[in-house]
C-alpha cells in the first residue's frame, strides 16, 4: 500500500532543494507544494551547499543547463550526500549533446545520486551511451510496450546495479527499478506528453517522497508515480470540452493538490516484478 | 479608502522593470498586467540602468539570485534612486544564505531602497540578522499573531527607520509600517500559501502602486497589500470542487484583473496603528 | 487557405529549438506542443549548435538577454543557417536598451534569420532606428490603423528587402510581409495584450509552422499569425464571468491544442496586398 508515502509527505513538510530549468521550475514548485511538500529553487553556486544543508533532498535537473548551474548542482551534490539527503537526478536531455553528455557523467560519478528519474531515451542514453534524436522527449523505437518489457527491465536492473541508484523509467508504462525488484506502473494518460514538465514535476515528487522514507527509496519512488500517474487520470476526468494542454496541467496539480492515501491506495495501478 | 491608488495605477500604466527569480517571473508579469502595470523583466548588467531609467519603479527580488543578477540590481537600483523612481526589495530566503545574507545587506546600504516586503522570516533576519531555517517560507515561531502583534510593529518601526523604508511584512496578519503608522491587514487566505510566488506577485503590485504614488508610498503600499489580500478572496469564492493550488493561481490574478477602486473600498479589512 | 499549414506541423511533429527569454519560455513550450510541434531550450553555448542540428527551426528570443545567451544565439543560428533549417528573430524590447539594439544588429548581420517576428514599436526600431519608450509593449504612436496600413506595409517591404527576411509584425492588425506580398490579419482580440508572451508565443508558432514549410515561409508564417489570432477568439469565447488574464492564457493554448485544418480555414480573416 503506497499511500502512507503520501501521507508522510503531508505530514512531514520536506522542504526540497530544486536546481532545475527555468522552463518549468514554477511548475516544479507548485507541485511540491500540492502534495504537502516546500521547495526553494536557487541554482547560484555561491550558496548551494548552505542551501542543500538546510533541506532534507535534493533535486537535480540538466534542462537548461549551464555550467555555473552544473557546478551548482556538483557542489550541493556532494554536500547533500555527506549528509545523507536524498539526491535525485532528471538527465533531461542526455542524449541531447556532448554537454549534457559529459555533466550527466559528472554528476553520475561525482555525486552518485540515489534515484535516477528520466524516460526512456534519456535511461538508454546512460545505459549505452546513445545519442536520442528526439531531443527531451522519447524515441519511438525506445518506448516500453508488454512485448519488450522483460529485457527493459533488465536493463534497468543493470543500471541499478551499475548505479547503486533507484532507477525510474516513465513513459506510457512506468518502471521503478532497483537491482532486485521492479515496479511496473500503468497509472496515466498518453495527454500528459503535450504538457511541458510533467517529468520535470515528477521528478521533484520522487523527491519529496524519498526524502522522507529514505530507507524506502523503491516504494517511495512508486508511490511518487503512481500518484502522479493517477493525478493524470484524475485531472483528465475533470477536462471540459474546451480544455487542452494549458488547462489540463493545473487540473493535474490541482488533482495532486486533493490526494490522500486513500485516493492513491485505491487508484495505484501496479504489479511488482 | 485605498480604492484610489488601484485607480491611479490604471490610469498611469506604469511601466515597473523587474530584476526577479526566473521561478515565478511569469506570474509577476501577468499579476502587474491584471492591475493596469505594465512589467519589463531585464537582469543583464549591460542594460540594468537604461531599462530602469525608461520605467517609474523598480522591484528587486533575489530568488534565484546569482552574481551577474545582483550587479545588475545594485545598477539599476541605484540608478533609480538617482532618477527619484520608486525601489522596492524583497529579500526571499535571505536567511537561507550567506550569499543572500550579503546580497541583501548591499542592497540595503548602496541602493537604500523606499520599500521592503517579506514575511516574517525574511523580515525579522534583515531585523536580528538571525537565520531563517525553513528556506523561502516562514518559520511557524516567527508567526504575528494578536498576542505579538504590539511587539511586531514596534520592531517593524525601528526597522523603518533604521532603513528609512516602507516595511511591509506578510503573513496572515499583513503589516505595512512606516516610523510612524502601522496598516493592519487582514485580508487574504491561508490557502494563498500553497501557490509559489504569491509573495512575488505582491512585491510587484506593491511597487506599482508606490510607483504612482511615490509620495503616499505608506498607503499605496497598504492598498497593494489589500489588493492582494482581496484578490486572494475572491479567486477563492470562485472555487471549483476539483480546483486546487494551480487553479488558485489563475484565480487570484484573474480577481485583480476584475477589480476597481470600488471593489477594494469595499473590501480592504485595515485597521492603522 | 492557410489550414494545411498546420496540418503540416501536426504530422511532421517539427523539434523546434528555443534560445529565448526564461518569463515565457513555459507558456512558448506549451503552446509548441499544442500545435503538434515539440520544442526545446537550451541557452547554453556549449551545446548550442549541437542542439540545433537535431532540429529543423530555430527560435531567438531578445527577451532577458544576457551576454552567454546572446552567444548561444549567435552560434545556433550560424549553424542553423548553415544547415538550411528555418531561423527566426524576435527583437523583444529591441529600443529600450543599447544592449538589445547591438545584439539584435549582429544577430541580424551574422545570422541573417528568416523571419524576423515584432510589434510596431521593436519592427520600426529595425526600421529606423528609433528607440521604444515603452518597454517590451507597442508604442501608441506606432499602432497600425486604416489610414496608415499602405504607409506601414511600405516600410515593412523595405525592411523584408533589406534583411531578406519575412517581416512579421502584430499588433491590432497583424502583418506578414516579404519584399512583394503582405497578408493583412484581423483575427485575435485586444484582451490578448493583457497576457505576458502572447508574443514570445506566437514566435514559436511561425517558427514551427515555418520549419515543416520552408519553401513557403511566408504563407507558414501567415498561418501562424493567423492561427494565433483565431485561438486567441476562440479562448475568448470560452471565457466565463470571473475569467481573467491568467484563464485567458490558458483558454488561447486550449484553443490551439483543439484547432486543425478546418476551423484555421474557417476562421483565418486576412487579405493579400
Amino acid at each position: 500500500m503506497l499511500g502512507k508515502y503520501l501521507d508522510r509527505v503531508r505530514q512531514e513538510n520536506p522542504l526540497i532543494h530544486n536546481i532545475t530549468n527555468y522552463v518549468t521550475a514554477n511548475d516544479v514548485a507548485n507541485m511540491l507544494l500540492s502534495c504537502g511538500a516546500s521547495p526553494i529553487m536557487a541554482d547560484a553556486p555561491e550558496e548551494a551547499e548552505e542551501i542543500t544543508a538546510a533541506c532534507c533532498g535534493l533535486n537535480l535537473n540538466i534542462g537548461t543547463l549551464n555550467s555555473r548551474r552544473l557546478d551548482a548542482m556538483l557542489l550541493a551534490g556532494k554536500k547533500a550526500k555527506q549528509l545523507g539527503h536524498v539526491v535525485l537526478f532528471d538527465p533531461v536531455g542526455v542524449g541531447a549533446s556532448r554537454f549534457r553528455k559529459e555533466a550527466a557523467g559528472q554528476i553520475l560519478q561525482e555525486v552518485r545520486p540515489d534515484i535516477v528519474r528520466g524516460n526512456s531515451s534519456e535511461i538508454r542514453a546512460l545505459l549505452e551511451g546513445s545519442k536520442a534524436l528526439r531531443g527531451v522527449d522519447a524515441d519511438q523505437e525506445n518506448l516500453v510496450c508488454d512485448t519488450n518489457l522483460d529485457q527493459t527491465v533488465s536493463g534497468l536492473r543493470r543500471l541499478s546495479t551499475q548505479l547503486s541508484a533507484v532507477i525510474v523509467q516513465t513513459g506510457a508504462i512506468d518502471l521503478v527499478c532497483d537491482a532486485k525488484n521492479c515496479f511496473v506502473i500503468r497509472n496515466g494518460r498518453p495527454q500528459m506528453r503535450s504538457i511541458t514538465g510533467t517529468g520535470c514535476q515528477l521528478s521533484g515528487l520522487v523527491t519529496a517522497f524519498a526524502a522522507v522514507s529514505p530507507k524506502e527509496k523503491l516504494e517511495a519512488a512508486a508511490a511518487a508515480v503512481c500518484a502522479m500517474g493517477l493525478a493524470g487520470e484524475i485531472g483528465w476526468s475533470h477536462m471540459e470540452a474546451a480544455d487542452g494542454n494549458a488547462s489540463y496541467r493545473s487540473r493535474i496539480i490541482d488533482a495532486m493538490y486533493h490526494m490522500d492515501d486513500g485516493i492513491l491506495d485505491k487508484g495505484a495501478d501496479y504489479e511488482i516484478r
